[in-house]
């Protein structure tokens, strides 16, 4: 596996591509400062994937390659890998108050193990072999991987091929002896240009008219005719001096981007699904499955982070007695409790799948999805409450050690606990800041891994409303048949479809 | 185990013993009319412990008795057990939309199994052998065992011993040689007129001065010196004939009861806990960590009967395609999911006890005892709404079945679906009626298991902040001694104590 | 204006008519025990009436008869009436807990007045000079009347003319020289019982093809053809004896009736629209806001109710001095102010219309309304939390009052406020639960003035959207034409129509 | 009153004053770009209030000058000025999507006003002649006066004069023959920078110990001995070209800052309160239910103006027509009507001061501000859901305008609304990041006229709770003299205190 050196310098043996920022363009992604907290994020996963203390979260065995390897990069292939991605999405999520950079890629991989060993096994396409080909060398090599997902969609009244302009969903212009071309554009993708590798994959189910949308291909960071334009954070100027990075809120962080695809080829040997449209809804079904079980529990960690800097900040003005401020950290707490749980809970219920792969149970994993829309926003604004208006409006880093203001502030604004310097507060506050305004945490939490309006649809979806209209109907003496809807309830709990293993 | 109609005998076995109602006395629990539903429940248990679908969810192999038990007599043994309670709750739930009567006393025994084994351990009492002695008879004999908890506390400024009226919380009045006596009250007990045996235990932690408080023991519940009065439910006055049953809602339901005990003598066989108050907490946690995980998940249970009777109730009237109904429905299921895997997830973080108990975690208990506090009134909410106002104001049954009159309403109150009659939609709407206002299941929700303020309260204890605000000074800079913190957050995940097995 | 004897005698003046409940006749409403608590709450109006401290609130001058009428009778002629409307329904609601009675009346009355006026004018049809001629009549005889406004509906996929059964709307079907015919059914209809008059108005807009039931006439209670079915409530069997009355909660009540309208005749006098479908839309228009102006405030009123009983609860048990006692009743009383200001602020930003009435402002109303479908759900579970489960599970008053027993629970459930007894608390307990349970007052807040879906839909249809897009688009530069933007929101606050008088 | 030139040389012909910005001086505040937005804001106000259209909500005679003056720089004097508020912060609030910059002035002077009536007529200091001789002379200039109000506070635990640190509370350190000396400091102080004067006024009620404290004031903005420190909003380094300003969102902004007070003189001319303690909690009490009355009204502003955003976002992606979109829009409308409502009932149930003052209801303005701080916070993440997640990673607009770069976006990312841009987009998503996230006005949401929970335990200091109580046990009967306490409840609605003109 890469130390951290070893990943800065395989970033950069990339061949050079275009990265747009604020009308200018990024040579080295390495070494600019608007993607800085972005790298410290990267490079701090790499690092904990040696760090003993982490060992049994971070990595795994590869049955590929017969060795250990970094726990993103492998295909959940039982009960136990479900509940351990819930606690390192959590656990992470505590320490970057970031996104990892690595989830994405790891749930691609993980919904395309079972959807190509599905294409493979009903169609006779060798998608599952190439796809392990491609995985076996992503593992050995320590590789990061991102997932590209949203396209832009235009008008959402009109399918793709209604579209005015075709190229605001991605897909395959061409399909030649040695590959495939693709245009179009991806957007928010985070991570990507940090990352060696993309795993492109339909935006959602695809019909028939608009089978030139269901492609799902890997595809190097660096390949010819794709650009890129970072999108703008809110506290993305505070960066280029330590005084800056300091009222930023924080040492992680991470970018999303547009990604620009003007006819980019990619061979065979990487394309996992091109123009097999009835396999695009399974295919967004195994990965989301795992994408929900994730952000839930990710946000989960957000919330923690969020809860102990609220308590330091109740410390830090005596408050921390008062029973409105103990209430509210607990209810913080308890949020985050709750979409561990269904994360947690989602993998347990899961079941197994015949090429191996462990599938989370859907309806607890969009659950959680859902509740991380929720929950955190009020988590931030208790946060924001307990901090005080100060910490809405503090003075930059940059007056607090300017010799000769600095002092005079320093005395009022000191905290009250003991040792404690108002640069300790200024840095807790912007760590307020940076999760429930500057940074794009929040964003996060109501849009990755998808919106609350879908995951509601699709746990709706999950839900088997007639049995339960059954369970009803028995309860109240509609329905006389009890023998078949009590053997029912004590097996399926209500949903569509309930495999266990 | 017992057959339901050996477990009536057995009811009748009982020696006689005085129950109020309403002013009056009721002679035999097994037969009276406001009893019925609650006896129905309990018979339900009986017959399901029978029926083959249900064999893995309601008994178990007991280590004591070396034979198949029903589950509820056991303690949780494992990790699977707990997942079993869980499941347990939740399909019961659903089937019931009332009470077990039966998980008390399950977590009483779940609770007192490691607490004796402490005591005994600790100060040489035999209590685990006598608990174990009493507990392997009661499995042999396939009893139901209630747990009797809620002193009725007086003025609550005050602790036992300085209250003007020291009856109100239960206490020893007398250690004899042969056993203790005991005076006080103990209210909300449910289901006790149906049981054999009552599990006392105390209503909270005591202290040294209140140490004739800390009391565990098991009472037969026609031991001399016991009176009841049967508490009264909204729709307790619907029953004595069909109609009115049909009124209640369901054939369902439970009952609660206020216990005097008026000098109750117990012989040290069955006393586990007589004034080593310093236990009193340690019992308490034990009981409220199994007692709150089954507190959520038999919540969502009664929320999926909700939400199936609520979707049924939209057919009926033919809007089950308006949006508003299906997002409705959604979030009342999401909200059964959500308790289900905060039970789910409170049993796989357990730890094993040396006595061989597996100890749910608590911090996820509570904070699921938590959401049932507040998620079924949600569900409520909705379910009423749809059911429309004519789920609040239908006529009774017997004006549906009046030959002259019924005809007259049916015409105009039949469903929109094909086959179902105007009766169907008053046994469902009634249904409703019951689970949200008639019967006794919201207030379940709300106090049963401990309120929402003790439930917030032990949350809180659970987590450590003090590591939580070490997270948030890593993530901002203000603390430099980063490893070590790293180190405990991937083991201990915000928690005051974290035991893995 | 009449005396409560008066009421009476008037009541049983009317000619006899079928009344069912519970499969039974009920001969006469004033004696019935099931009507008993409902009688009382219109007898308390007639007799606050007379109250010289509510006369600013129970009473006004008549510009038809010249004499001072109880208010209730009386359209929204200026803007000071709608707030004596506003402060009347919430002090009402605080005393009685219940409906009123009259509030559906004197809505109806301040919706056909501008109506009438409307038709009159436009169409040259004399249904003003009708409507006033009886209108007088009624204020001069102080009748109590009251609206018979929801039909059944059937299956709501299906306009009125496409459904099986015609009658689940009511319709006319005939047109005679003397007067009309009208066939169908109204449900949920409260109070009619003990009223003289019904005001019959649509149930929603009509269109054309349904123009028959477009429908709005004055139909006496005991009018040849009727018949009522009595509704349930879940504690309506808890009555004719006082301890039974006691453990119902509460002296006042209300009642709900499905009517059926089996060819009952009305002369052309009392017909105030008859196929005029055109109509129809307005008049539900007009009907609502004044309607939804009242449902907030009167839920105000019984949040208030609830809020007292909440604090009285707290300081029974001792724990009134706790922080989160505090803040749950805060919340709840703020709760009521919101519903209260709701109400006032719809009333103060009304118009007037050319017939004299003053219509009040529909978003302002119609968001009162759908509010109070919440806010009260909330007070209830609060309510419920602070009064313990014993307010849940509490005795009967007959078994308090039972010489042998009765001492015997007393001493155990004695509050912790000087003076006061057990049965205070049982009372008190029992108020509670009839508030949030018992009676039919939560069905009022979710289904009262229209369920939570309708209000949001009415209140959409309020908002100027357009409009406020291009605040927006000038906020953010893409409007160029600022000034007559700014214009607007200095005068139409965002509303579809803003007629200021 | 001014024009804005006038206002513009006013400003600048004030004396230079030290003010700090990310650790250096900014020399002139009416040309630095980070003070741009705010200036426009406040010529905005300026322009606005010789706009005929605003001339009924931004001016009003004046009885101190005889003449039409600014309305924010007249006391409250009558029942229409009160509307008058609600209606102006509501309108502005939608306009600038940010803080008036007079909102805190004008609240101070309505506080004031009564205030030294009372301690003029009770103590004889002639305070009251002296605070309208300073108002007459601002009316007459037309000046911008902000209050200065929130002290740094230190260790809440302590008082101030208990703090290791007393400059942590503002307090005279002084008192002359000619006047008082102020040392300490106000944190958190929006628009003082570009106002003429500050009033001075106590942080809270102030104790007899800690008299120095209880001090109000007026002081010239540029007084010797003031320094500001400026204080960091999210987006404000996105200033300074017409690109970044169009990242910034809006063209309205606001600043806040921290000031020191080093030994500052106040002539006594100028002073209005200097140790008399008692006074203080009622010059909190009037300026506090003025200034609430005006925080909820603002908030709906911005809640319209957030909303109008979101539905033209809708349209931008043709998803205006979905049902979740609208209920969304709905609620997020109804919430700012909520906050009118309260805001608009505020004044309508005020009082009359024997001073000719208006005094808002207390307890409507605090629960009006308590809901302040909640429903925008929902509104903005329907917001940003609705904005779709490229509005949290949208590109810049320099990427937009580039030549190269800018075409190939500007087709991918073209709203569905025929002749709108991506650039109109890109606006549109900006104005609702800077209202949810890179401006401070979630912030004013949040503190602004006091946090949660000072608003939720001054709401219940308002409320009578004994009388509730009384009014809870007249109806259930435990208290029998019902007579005076319905006397009571048609007057006093359940505040501690009703006075009603």
């Amino acid at each position: 596996m890469k130390s951290v050196s070893e990943y800065l310098a395989s970033l950069r043996a990339r061949r050079p591509f275009p990265i747009w920022f604020r009308g200018e363009r990024i040579a080295d992604p390495t070494t600019h400062p608007a993607l800085a907290r972005s790298l410290a994020t990267v490079c701090k996963v790499y690092e904990l994937a040696q760090d003993p203390a982490w060992q049994d979260l971070l990595t795994t065995e590869s049955p590929l390659t017969g060795g250990r390897i970094n726990f993103y990069l492998s295909p959940l292939l039982c009960r136990e890998h479900a509940w351990q991605k819930t606690r390192l999405a959590r656990s992470l999520g505590q320490v970057l108050g970031a996104c990892t950079h690595r989830c994405t890629g790891s749930e691609a991989i993980a919904g395309l193990f079972p959807l190509t060993y599905e294409l493979e096994a009903e169609r006779g396409v060798p998608v599952h072999r190439r796809f392990l080909d491609w995985l076996a060398d992503v593992q050995r090599e320590d590789l990061t991987v991102t997932a590209a997902l949203t396209d832009p969609k235009g008008d959402r009244r009109l399918k793709p091929h209604e579209q005015p302009e075709p190229d605001v969903y991605l897909h395959i212009v061409a399909r030649r002896e040695d590959g495939i071309v693709l245009r179009g554009a991806k957007v928010n993708q985070t991570g990507v240009l940090l990352a060696h590798e993309m795993l492109v994959l339909p935006t959602a189910t695809v019909e028939e008219a608009d089978r030139a949308c269901a492609v799902a291909c890997a595809v190097p960071t660096d390949a010819p005719g794709l650009t890129y334009v970072l999108g703008r954070q809110p506290h993305d100027a505070r960066c280029g001096d330590p005084d800056e990075d300091l009222d930023s809120g924080r040492r992680f962080g991470d970018h999303q981007a547009l990604i620009l695809f003007e006819d980019v080829f990619v061979p065979w040997q990487r394309v996992f699904l091109a123009g097999e449209w009835e396999y695009s809804g399974r295919l967004v079904d195994y990965f989301t499955a795992v994408h929900r079980l994730t952000a839930g529990a990710c946000k989960a960690g957000g919330m923690t982070l969020l809860t102990g800097a609220t308590w330091l900040a109740a410390r830090y003005i005596g408050v921390e007695r008062a029973g409105h401020v103990r209430e509210k950290v607990a209810e913080m707490e308890m949020g985050a409790e709750t979409l561990y749980a269904l994360s947690l809970a989602a993998g347990q219920e899961g079941h197994s799948h015949p090429s191996g792969a462990w599938i989370p149970d859907a309806l607890l994993a969009h659950t959680g999805k859902y509740l991380a829309t929720r929950l955190p926003f009020e988590a931030a604004r208790y946060a924001r409450e307990i901090a005080t208006g100060w910490g809405e409006t503090a003075p930059a880093a940059a007056d607090l050690h300017h010799p000769e203001l600095g002092p005079r502030i320093e005395r009022l604004l000191r905290p009250a606990v003991e040792g404690a310097t108002a640069e300790d507060r200024l840095r807790l506050v912007r760590l307020i800041e940076s999760l429930t305004r500057g940074s794009n945490w929040s964003a996060f939490a109501l849009h990755g891994g998808g919106n609350p309006e879908a995951s509601r649809l699709m746990a709706l979806r999950q839900m088997d409303l007639e049995h339960l209209s059954r369970v009803a109907a028995v309860a109240c003496g509609i329905e006389e048949d009890e023998a078949s809807t009590l053997a029912e309830v004590a097996g399926r709990q209500g949903r569509v479809e309930r495999r266990r293993d």
